[in-house]
């Protein structure tokens, strides 16, 4: 496994790659990799011939009450996992490879971004916009690799490609959970004993609004209360939002017709989860 | 030459291309083609083995009081200049080409969009980075070609090619001149013939700043009121602005010191028309 830390080496190489036929693939991470990550590489690998991952915590996604000092670097292990799961190439920028001096272009996001992690989290989809739109410049990949868990963020990141007409595939990959059922994500690690406990009000809820709408419940409303039930039942310290929506334009939707996901932000602690699960209404 | 309508169709072509090795040279137009724009095809082909140009009057650069409807449309004779240019591939998207159902991301252009064209035509250069963003996503050109005339949008697309890694180098170009020194513009079609003579008060203005510095004027007021009393003796029917700038930022300088450039835009009627020359104070 190679790693690289300025953009022309990784453009330079992975270019060459593409020249010679190959395919690549691409899984774009802040780091604190755990085994959802790890899957991505594994799926990239199992198509692509190469599989490139990034590791960047980027500053420009995290709200100004949010704390970019604290997210998890864990470089050495990450570099691990990642040589383990058969990647081959690592880029790892420092921040002012990715923001140099007078960088000032953003992209403003899609509509899709406005609601939900966009209205809790002011700015947030700007920064990942911008950031995963360079690293598509610099990594000119044919398939990129992104998890379910982050629902929303891959419904901007879908429709941004789409939008602005960036030549890369988008791949979504199912959550990889732990065996109770709990999503895994770096913010997993912040959960005390009894709060990851409690944490798994939010598959039991996504669990609920499975079974209900399954057995012919079509109405919105009663199914985002049973799961805001569960919530408060587990309990979870605070709701962000729990419910059903559009599976592309994340609007709320009036009635449950055929495909639905539902979404849930919840908070333990100073801990905040995300969650969503798919939901195919059969006629 | 061939012409292409639909952006897959492009983007399979030049890519194939660029894996056989081809250099290829893109020209963004919005058609309307003088001999400003032939010239940078010619360019295009004398560097690379292939030229690509594109025709798209693009909606979004429009501001809500600019008529894009009155913009002229010249395809038939666009495409016979290209032609006979060398050109090799023509892009004639149609709108919904561009800007599909749904199409909500921009780019958010970089600083140096802030002032100038950027106050007066509020959302210009978003429209402008957002389309040229796109084609330079569908056309995977090695090198872009723009013409020096549009001064401050060849700054903002350097800018933003700079701050989101797109990998395409960005070729300035001369700007061409009728032999009386008016810059070609797809604009002076529109003034009459008192109006066409009155235009040339922008070139003697960037004459007599550049005379100026030459004779070792450093005070940057004395050289924008002299260009400013030029266009009022042509006269033009007003000035939007007559500026001494950094030639990279764009901003207002104190002093004159290395390389400076003179920018104007001036009305003729209902014609507005810009110009720049870039002028090096020596020491």
């Amino acid at each position: 496994m190679k790693v690289f830390s300025t953009s022309a080496e990784i453009y330079t190489h992975v270019l060459r790659e593409r020249l010679e036929g190959k395919r690549v693939g691409l899984v774009p991470t802040m780091g604190a990799l755990h085994e959802g990550h790890v899957s991505l590489v594994r799926q990239a690998k199992s198509v692509c011939d190469r599989a490139v991952a990034t590791i960047f915590v980027n500053p420009t996604q995290f709200g100004p009450k949010e704390d970019l000092s604290k997210y998890p670097r864990t470089l050495n292990e990450d570099l691990e996992k990642l040589d383990q799961a058969g990647c081959d190439y690592v880029f790892t920028p420092a921040e002012l490879q990715m923001y140099g001096e007078g960088h000032s272009t953003y992209v403003e996001p899609p509509q899709v971004a406005s609601r939900w992690e966009g209205e809790i989290r002011p700015g947030h989809f700007r920064g990942v916009c911008t950031i995963v739109l360079k690293l598509f410049q610099m990594i000119p990949a044919d398939i990129a690799y992104l998890g379910r868990k982050d629902y929303q963020q891959l419904a901007v990141i879908r429709a941004m490609v789409r939008d602005l007409n960036i030549p890369v595939c988008i791949e979504a990959c199912e959550t990889i959970r732990e065996p109770d059922g709990l999503a895994m994500s770096s913010r997993n690690r912040y959960l005390s004993h009894e709060q990851r406990h409690r944490a798994l009000g939010l598959i039991r809820a996504l669990r609920i609004a499975e079974r209900l709408v399954e057995r012919g419940e079509r109405d919105v409303q009663a199914v985002e209360s049973a799961m805001r039930q569960e919530l408060l039942a587990a309990p979870v310290d605070s709701i962000d939002y729990a419910a059903i929506v559009d599976p592309v334009t994340l609007e709320p939707i009036a009635e449950i017709e055929s495909s639905v996901v539902a979404i849930i932000a919840a908070r333990l602690g100073s801990t905040r989860l995300i969650d969503n699960a798919t939901i195919i209404a059969r006629r």
